[in-house]
């Protein structure tokens, strides 16, 4: 069916920059991970944590289950980068991006075209019947973009 | 046609990132554009000058016509930055961006879900057969993120 090639490009691309931060993180040591991405910027770990963080969010938004690590959500999404709140350590920060990245991708592989169509669960079915772009695959592709632009800044870590 | 709805939201992915950088470099400088986004790293103007050069690219890639300004390969892609090649003004280059965006816009408004699905022009009718992933909306895919992932760097130019 011709709309599994669009689902199929859309997934393509998500893994691809999941791929590419993957082994940005496997080639940054902790301390080069705690560093500024430049100058008075976010650092490399705060970074890391808003991805893990925005990723499990996805779990919900997709209605595909509840997030792995809701305690991420104040330290990564809600306060800005050097809040004094207690933050995971980089091994446990590792661990989690493993996990929920892996989370999703289990989940991916059981959905099809019609379920990608569907509406995500920050949109109320009378506004999704106004606006159908705001289904699942939208989310996909926003987080892609998220996750790309991102990957430009953690992409300073590297010498 | 719900093929269609995966085009208008690649579109409006596209569209979104083209709007945001436009306005990014419409609140810089020059002064602000030609300094690098971090210590050692590509200038604003350069990063602006390859995303221009990229996407007047796609003209040719998407089979839609010839490139615009085709002297912007030399120094914005084939070259890193502060080559001793000369490069446009700031005013050049940002009627350029207008103008590239502004051509790629007319083309996209008139394609069809079943052009989009088309190959690309740097993939053979052979590999296209067995690969019919590599069609003209994963053009347009790649470079959002592509956009997206420079825009992340770009934004750095901001205080």
């Amino acid at each position: 069916m011709q709309q599994d090639i669009f689902i199929k490009m859309a997934l393509d691309s998500w893994y691809t920059h999941i791929n590419r931060v993957g082994k940005l993180l496997e080639s940054l040591s902790d301390e080069a991970l705690a560093a500024e991405v430049a100058p008075g910027r976010n650092t490399g770990v705060y970074l890391f944590g808003h991805l893990v963080a925005v990723h499990d969010a996805m779990i919900p938004l997709l209605n595909i289950g509840s997030k792995l690590y809701p305690q991420l959500e104040e330290p990564f999404i809600k306060q800005p980068d050097k809040s004094a709140l207690e933050k995971p350590s980089f091994p446990q920060l590792r661990t989690y991006w493993t996990e929920v990245n892996n989370a999703l991708t289990l989940s991916f592989n059981l959905m099809n075209a019609d379920e990608w169509l569907q509406k995500h669960t920050a949109v109320s079915e009378e506004d999704f019947a106004k606006s159908p772009l705001r289904n699942k695959l939208n989310v996909l592709l926003s987080r892609t973009n998220h996750l790309a632009y991102h990957t430009g800044q953690l992409a300073f870590l590297k010498n």
